[in-house]
């Protein structure tokens, strides 16, 4: 199955002017230039071949016959987004979607899922057509500006063309993405066909110590909460040591010192400890480890600690058969110029795994940038994703 | 010289009320409570037999005849004030001077700087007073609601009785002041004759790295500023280890991260490096030894460094006949239950050595707390510290 990379291109760069500024694309959900490209992208799905749908929260789906291969990202950018996050996935399915009904191909349908940027939740679209929250839930999000997902959906509500595309519909999703990370870019190589989705646990930890005059007390008789950070961070680096891999991360963020002046000892430090692993039993060995560090931490030197709730994602496994072809049809299209490598990040992929087989594949970000107006990717690479994208989805069939 | 005790708990508490609310004292610089206490202090001056005297800045004075040896403090407080930071060292002033009068003691003259609590500068009354400020200069000084020193200053201009009193009035400066720290606390001391005030050097320094997706980015590809400052901060306390005595003290009190969130490796953080020493060699070597453990550590992780503009004050001396007269008096007055030891905080009297000898007292703060409501020292310790004032006050002259 050959998709048609000049058609491809032109329509990656249409897209772009939705929402485009001086500097970069500004189309966040239900904006006026996400809705736009929403009705533009229907108009494109019609023409060719497939049925749009818009469902209730304004995830938009070009329909083939079922059943049908899903394959699709989202429309939606940052506030001040790159051009290609989301778009790039979208319509690499529109083409292969178009190719395939030209070429006689299997069938193929395409979706570009709603706020999967999150103004209102995380990958909130995706997650409602799943089933990972409901709509009654969704609609009481706020975003930064206190409006609710309610009032934003309902932007679009003439748009609706009927309720939530059951799963049944399709028989598995491929979602393919720019990386935003500096793997492919540092190594050179075009495609990464994705392992696995990581799993993510983030808590927030309150460290408390004693407030105190930083020119009258002694070193010996502080509790300084700062410090009792910068403690319990190396003591984390350390303890992990023999728990993690080199793709494992983990992250002090967001820090935050009471009362914050130069002239008091700190006695009061609030962080977040994020960390994120692919494989489940790795990411609960370094919960235990992390907890116990900031606790034995803590307890040497006189703090106390009070941790959080702890959020989180479970790893998510690609399908072996559909990953399996991404890397088969990688080996063809750039031999020895990819490969296997975890998602490091959420995506839409992570919510549709509940109900389908998915799998996903990467392009590289140039300088490892993304979430940035200068987010991009070599013209290159990104039609050598659309090739194996679509002799993926082609699949056994000989196109 | 014997003052009399009763008579000093009756003014102290009755200063205590101005300000009062049912927390704690809040009597900031110029405020209608200050200003009120100010004229009570003037009325108590001329009660005694001394002269009041406003001078341009609010630095209320209550004269006797030249020359005479000045004692006193500051009567504004913080914004959640203690009832006793600088309130001690001018009532127990204003008590040692009406004593001198009516014993036939030596001349004693008595002060409230004002603004010593920084509203607007730093101890800015007496720093205006001993040269250290321009008038000019202090006017434009802005407190945190963007008012200026000249309004503010404005509000006592009815009080003024003439220029600024010539130092040449006086022989020499002690200021009484409550520790604001823990060292006579936990030993149990009753009284401490400071050996000197220490030096302080105080900057910012801006520490950047590369901003990063948590997710997506690889351990070994990170330039985590928060990171760099864990490891700043670790080798500022090994490199000092051989350069510092107990008595140094190092603070990193503020500390801003960005972006600060929980998903994003931090790109820059901007933290307050302070440190204060008595010694002014040794004031120097740590601010070697700290610049170099922090170029370095940046450089080994790939961050860059900036360092702000260094702020600073030299170590002040105390003078050694008036702390030998201190000294003299509480071995007689507390035997065995005083100790020299260095001021780690500014006093007025760090402005005024500029222009005349000086020492200072400390009385006990239980639990080391001050800045606070809840500051507070035991009637007895209040008392020790009056009588050994007086005795020093008194001098040669065998009262």
């Amino acid at each position: 199955m050959k998709p048609n990379a000049d058609r491809f291109l032109t329509d990656l760069h249409e897209l772009r002017r939705f929402g485009a500024t001086g500097k970069g694309v500004v189309r966040p959900a239900y904006s006026d230039a996400d809705i736009a490209a929403r009705e533009w992208l229907a108009g494109k799905m019609a023409a060719a071949g497939l049925t749009p749908h818009f469902d209730e929260v304004g995830n938009l789906f070009g329909l083939a016959e079922e059943p049908s291969l899903l394959l699709g990202s989202h429309s939606d950018s940052q506030p001040e987004g790159g051009w290609l996050d989301g778009a790039y996935g979208v319509i690499s399915a529109l083409e292969v979607a178009r190719t395939s009904i030209e070429q006689g191909g299997p069938a193929i349908s395409v979706v570009s899922f709603q706020d999967e940027e999150g103004r209102f939740g995380v990958t909130t679209g995706s997650s409602v057509w799943s089933g990972g929250l409901s709509l009654a839930d969704a609609d009481k999000l706020m975003d930064n500006d206190r409006i609710t997902f309610a009032k934003a959906r309902s932007e679009m509500a003439h748009l609706v063309t009927g309720p939530m595309v059951p799963a049944s519909k399709f028989t598995g999703f491929i979602e393919a993405h720019i990386e935003q990370g500096p793997v492919l870019d540092q190594s050179g190589e075009s495609i990464g066909v994705v392992s696995g989705i990581v799993g993510i646990r983030d808590m927030r930890v309150i460290l408390k110590g004693q407030q105190n005059h930083a020119g009258t007390t002694p070193m010996h008789m502080r509790k300084d909460a700062v410090q009792g950070l910068m403690r319990i961070s190396h003591r984390v680096a350390e303890d992990l040591r023999n728990v993690v891999t080199p793709l494992s991360v983990w992250t002090i963020g967001h820090v935050s010192v009471h009362p914050n002046a130069a002239s008091i000892v700190p006695g009061r430090v609030t962080f977040s400890m994020q960390w994120r692993d692919g494989d489940l039993p790795r990411l609960d060995r370094m919960e235990r480890v992390i907890r116990q560090a900031i606790e034995t931490t803590a307890s040497d030197l006189g703090l106390t600690v009070e941790f959080g709730p702890m959020l989180g994602l479970d790893p998510v496994a690609m399908d072996s058969i559909l990953r399996g072809r991404l890397a088969a049809a990688a080996s063809i299209e750039t031999p020895d110029q990819w490969r296997d490598m975890p998602s490091g990040a959420l995506h839409d992929a992570t919510n549709v795994a509940r109900t389908l087989p998915v799998a996903m594949l990467f392009v590289p970000s140039i300088g490892g940038i993304s979430h940035d107006f200068t987010e991009d990717t070599a013209e290159a690479d990104l039609i050598a994703g659309l090739r194996v994208l679509a002799r993926a989805a082609a699949g056994d069939s000989a196109i």
